[in-house]
């Protein structure tokens, strides 16, 4: 049966129905920690499911932060230091990555309350997560207010990426399935996938087809 | 093996290669057909992976636009009309969604060139997809331009939903999997998925637990 809803349904729903309703009708979500540090080098770690590409060249990545949530030590080592990474949340640390949504206050790090551990890369001020499968470095590019309702797009230019070597493909395309990243529904819902096929260029006077995959077996991983 | 890649190797990346890899770095993506229609009602379809959620209430949505891409008769609808509909892809419509980013003239109707059906609801300007599991109608709010790279950010205020009453559970989440929504990866890789859990909010002095799903098997559909 479709079910329609109008305004008037939104604006009556209870509080939380209406956040986990609307939360989910974007579709399937990115899953990524965002790691900055202060300048006085307290390590900070927050989940975010609004990872969003913007362009290849310049290599530019944005993610939307909320008007005060929790997530506003990382905004603030951000503008502190301009730079942070993001890390894919795989499988394996899914729940960790989750609690790092909780309340801490601004002293205590993520990684110690939720185990994952922080780590270097060549110097770069802000820390990576050790247990994530692709992680990359970011440099502040711009902080955009969306005024409607004040949360913060922040625009960053990637300056390194980490990640397992097998999973690059020939022609630059990364296999998420063998990283075992993780895409999120509503707020809180985690998946696992399952390729379905890569399609070729679409051209007006053309079907689109399947593109082989070298040296990934069909199946899923 | 890890990889590090720096901005050096990201220079040197063939041209193919960088977008490749570059659109996979985000990790999954959503996938919506963006649904508008001219003054002079000429309907346009265009494929997106860019669809981020901004806020539940007010109820706001956002997608990227990159610069002079077939997608720009879609950003002059919107202009143009103030509405947009956007529509979940899922599995049974991914080829002719993906068919959509094809570069047709203005006066073609991706409706017609991919087989996908137009639909109006309720006199809202702009046409929904009659084979997507979730569809809603939405009213601009504003273009923001991002000026490092050209793309437009269209943020949206959603007027109506509407999708399939069962897959709505009692807390206002709305169950993807059961409405075959896919994830994307890179530019051009299509995912079912699977659910592996919803996961408790999180607080600081708790661990997080899984949600007990009711009405949902805990098997994946």
């Amino acid at each position: 049966m479709t079910k329609h809803i109008a305004q008037a349904d939104l604006a009556n729903m209870d509080n939380r129905h209406r956040v986990n309703f609307i939360n989910s009708l974007s579709g399937y979500k990115s899953a990524n920690l965002i790691g900055t540090s202060s300048r006085k080098n307290e390590d900070n770690l927050a989940i975010v499911s609004s990872v969003v590409h913007l362009g290849a060249n310049p290599p530019l990545i944005g993610f939307i932060m909320r008007p005060n949530s929790v997530e506003r030590h990382t905004l603030e080592n951000i503008e502190e230091t301009g730079v942070y990474t993001i890390n894919h949340v795989s499988q394996s640390i899914v729940k960790a990555a989750h609690q790092t949504a909780a309340r801490y206050d601004r002293t205590t790090s993520e990684f110690e309350a939720t185990g994952l551990t922080p780590e270097r890369c060549n110097g770069f001020h802000a820390p990576l997560v050790k247990e994530s499968p692709l992680t990359m470095g970011v440099k502040l590019v711009e902080i955009t207010n969306i005024t409607h309702n004040g949360t913060d797009f922040v625009i960053g230019e990637i300056q390194w990426i980490q990640t397992r070597e097998e999973a690059i493909q020939e022609d630059g395309y990364i296999d998420l399935t063998q990283l075992e990243t993780v895409a999120v529904s509503g707020l809180d819902c985690y998946h696992s996938t399952s390729r379905l096929f890569r399609l070729s260029y679409a051209k007006p006077d053309k079907s689109v087809k399947e593109i082989p995959l070298k040296g990934i077996s069909a199946s899923n991983d």
